[in-house]
């Protein structure tokens, strides 16, 4: 807000009305407020955290995300990080090396740009299709490849847009990013929080045509993102990512960065068991 | 533990025995915990914070620091950070430049040499000197250093040497460093817990000899590492790091990483000023 110009009159929309706390109508569920006293009375977890993130944690998103899957996620595929700027900050510096490009959305989620540039990855920039419900121009996406591209980034349901991608519109980037042989980052955010009628697809149910980095939280669909508590899943089946490194440098990265507060940790399985269906 | 080799037969002595949770004697104060519960159940911190940490906790720790001190501490000179490990991380991307050298100790904490590391800045060990209580050897500090020299990092109490530098010593060291033209990283992750009868000095007192940046935490005096809230704290009462950018560069590299959950930090005014005197 500092860099406003005092003198153009023109109205500044707040884009950041989604943030809790400022607008007391969103509140989480006292489940998940339960499951977090819980944790930290106990005292067991006000300790290290494994550097990955606790395992009764890791198996409980495991088990939460595999509700829409025909392969099975285990534990060992979910890495627990703080906010998404660690997963955005983890997922660059592990696909940087010289040359390598990404794709990014336009528009998108303005701190991939940061990261990008920090961990020298070349960002190229595909546009979202106002015509077609800010649909990914797959086309432009075949034209921007080349050998040295690592990735492409899709973030659904939308941000800023808020379109929510079909199965069928996925099924087509993940067919096209096979074929290019790049992996696909899906910044699922926003997951199950819908405005329209599409209903939501996460883009690992392709994972088994092809390695698809997962990116979520419980920050959105339990109106907490202060408690700074995100996943990074690897959808792997095929062993792509373990044979590559790319499970060896996630691992690596985080085994020297930080980790959410451990008692947050511990309440994960609580917070995913004991929210009732009428809350979201 | 994997690493061990399990045909030798040599004792194995754990050095995690600091770490609470395991070691039920370890626990926290109540009003530590009931700052944190008091802070969620709020619900007026759900939300993001400011990328450096919100103010009051930010004025709550500089007043605590400023206990000790002949100059003022401000809320600005604190940044807040996750764990010790981002507190590396951000000083040793910011020091970072081409050709640029900082000094570690040997012994020392292990934490500081893969961020080194990732961060292109050579590593310089000078030595502790066991004979005299493991004191910065100083004659060696003058020898390493060249043009290209940012910092030193010193720590104390020691880790792992648990040794506490006196006055006099420190004073040593802030003069070399003054003369050198270094700045001096002071990490007091065990602040004010001593074995010995050495009375624990701060390295921030010579503040006006030098700069000096703090790396400090509630981890080790309250017991609960798990929390992950640190300070990174600039002592600039000369303001040579506001004119050198080493602040902008903290604050630029805070703006995109991410941040110690919100209602933790809300917890810190309470818990600097509930915890009573016995507990420590």
């Amino acid at each position: 807000m500092g860099n406003i110009n005092q003198d153009n009159s023109s109205v500044v929309v707040p884009l950041g009305h989604g943030d809790p706390s400022h607008f007391p109508s969103f509140r989480t569920t006292p489940a998940a407020e339960d499951a977090i006293v819980d944790a930290l009375r106990s005292a067991k977890h006000n300790c290290y955290a494994t550097t990955v993130g606790i395992l009764p944690a890791r198996r409980a998103i495991a088990d939460y995300l595999n509700r829409d899957l025909s392969y099975k996620l285990t534990p060992g595929d979910v890495y627990l990080t703080i906010g998404c700027n660690q997963a955005i900050e983890v997922v660059t510096a592990v696909l940087s090396r010289p040359g390598a490009n990404i794709f990014l959305p336009r528009p998108g989620y303005p701190h991939y740009e940061p990261w990008c540039a920090y961990n020298h990855l070349e960002m190229r920039h595909y546009d979202l299709l106002p015509k077609k419900g800010w649909e990914v121009d797959v086309d432009a996406v075949e034209t921007l490849a080349d050998e040295n591209t690592a990735a492409m980034v899709i973030i659904n349901p939308g941000n800023p847009c808020w379109n929510v991608c079909s199965y069928e519109h996925l099924n087509k980037v993940a067919e096209t990013a096979r074929k290019l042989g790049i992996l696909v980052i899906a910044d699922e955010a926003y997951d199950n929080l819908t405005f329209g009628s599409t209903p939501y697809v996460p883009m690992r149910v392709f994972g088994l045509t092809l390695p698809i980095l997962t990116m979520g939280s419980i920050s959105k669909r339990w109106v907490v993102p202060g408690w700074r508590l995100w996943w990074l899943v690897t959808s792997d089946p095929n062993g792509l990512l373990q044979k590559s490194g790319v499970i060896d440098s996630i691992t690596g990265f985080l085994n020297i960065s930080s980790d959410p507060a451990t008692f947050i940790q511990a309440a994960i399985p609580q917070i995913l068991e004991n929210t009732k269906e009428d809350f979201f």
